[in-house]
């Protein structure tokens, strides 16, 4: 990882990491929700999704304490999927790095809860933020992120996934589900980025556009690292797609032809960087991040 | 019901129905989700909620096509709640308005993505809707939709309710359930109607009390004909309560005394909507219509 993004990562880690925490326990709700919301929270989240927008932010202004709730707002909708789709009638995982999934540590009804109440609470943190301050932004904040984790979005892709799971599929099928289960959330929170920055239309076009890109150069790698990576690596044993018998890339392509498209996307994305008028050099090196991630 | 509550209720739970479905129906999304959100959407709910809203809205001006997605979007939220507290790991039923629940027709996977995504849409559609026109006034409807089912909602009070189902609770503990589980959404419902109206900040203040109260009046005339109803009055065996040995209202208060509630709280909307400058008749029969119901 470079300087710079290790140098971002380190500082704005933990305010997204307080900011989510410290925002969850203010709650007033029963202790045993607000317990199974918060072990979700603080189960060791890598908070790509917030720092991904926080990066796109600070190409326009510098980061401010006021813009953690919109930015980090994303986490509580990856988690609560992380927690949904953990359940014993869909993935059925009763581990998650290194510790009990929400449902074995809770039960079924507050793991289910506890993912309700979290969907919920990204929508508040958005309308009630201090930033962006224009209402048509948080607006469309509110609009991206229901649409990129909605039926059309990333529950689709869920969706789709789960019923792709013991058949063969094409690479459309595949992208479909990649698109919208794992891709439309990272193009939202780069998206996300530019809205709490109050971008120009033209830019905020642009990072969806650098969005989707990495969303897929997410993908193909963390199938790569299914096939290559090792049980230490990875915290769950790898292969673990290839017992469920999922379609992968390195399956549908072989290992070379899923590095040659992980190696178009990123050549893509960074073309995409090169159109935009800021100084775009942190998400550069977010991008080989997640390109060159081992786990 | 009052002729003219009738005659309202003839004119736009069409309406309602018709935009639910006409809506979700155009969602780009994998058909099985699509069948479950639709099938859970179309199984016979009375449309409490929407029509809540747009009696509200009507005592302002007259309602209009464009009012009934945010009017609407209730609805949505309210039937997520029954399938996912449907689901085994919840209040375990099988049936529900004599039809199997959505997890016994598509399955428990399906049924959480379905709930999932109709809380998603929900909010979608106050933000892409053309009314309320005002930003702010569409930001505030996302704000109290997500309070109202958020933690420190519904989902609040359906943690407590599952927490409290094997307990005998105080009549506080038993009060905070049925403010959050029920009542926060009704609440809402009335608010909302308001909001679309763009009405004054008193008005909407004024119909958020007629809201609680008539929340109450919701789940204590539920509970009392809980006790009373018939098996074919209420369409499910009556006294299921009972068997489940939750507590009610009749249970903690007696029967009599549970009705002595009821009326207590009738007149105490009643006089929520005498304070009020606007010809409120309607909700007068709306209110008549919850503590009187038979079913």
């Amino acid at each position: 990882m470079s300087g710079d993004l290790q140098h971002f990562f380190d500082t704005y880690r933990p305010s997204v990491d307080r900011a989510l925490t410290e925002r969850v326990r203010a709650l007033k709700t029963p202790e045993t929700l607000k317990e199974a919301m918060m072990y979700s929270l603080e189960a060791g989240g890598k908070r790509v999704r917030p720092l991904l927008s926080l990066a796109v932010l600070q190409c326009y202004r510098p980061v401010e304490e006021e813009d953690l709730p919109a930015a980090s707002a994303v986490e509580l909708i990856h988690t609560y999927s992380l927690v949904h789709d953990d359940l014993p009638s869909m993935d059925d995982d009763d581990w998650r790095r290194g510790q009990p999934t929400n449902h074995k540590k809770f039960g079924e009804a507050a793991a289910i809860l506890a993912g309700d109440a979290l969907q919920t609470t990204a929508f508040s943190w958005i309308v009630e933020a201090d930033r962006p301050a224009s209402a048509d932004a948080r607006l469309q904040l509110v609009q991206e992120l229901a649409e990129a984790s909605g039926s059309e979005g990333m529950v689709g892709g869920q969706m789709a996934d789960l019923e792709g799971e013991k058949q063969s599929l094409t690479l459309e099928e595949l992208e479909y589900i990649h698109h919208h289960k794992t891709g439309d959330l990272l193009t939202y929170a780069a998206v996300s980025g530019s809205l709490i920055a109050e971008a120009a239309d033209e830019d905020v076009e642009n990072w969806r556009a650098f969005g989707r890109e990495l969303g897929l150069v997410f993908q193909i790698k963390d199938d790569i690292l299914d096939v290559e990576g090792s049980l230490e690596e990875m915290g769950k044993s790898s292969g673990s797609d290839e017992t469920k018998e999922k379609s992968t890339y390195p399956k549908l392509l072989t290992l070379e032809g899923a590095k040659e498209k992980l190696a178009h996307h990123i050549e893509q994305a960074e073309k995409v960087l090169g159109r935009m008028t800021v100084d775009t050099s942190l998400l550069t090196a977010f991008l080989q991040y997640i390109g060159q991630r081992n786990h």
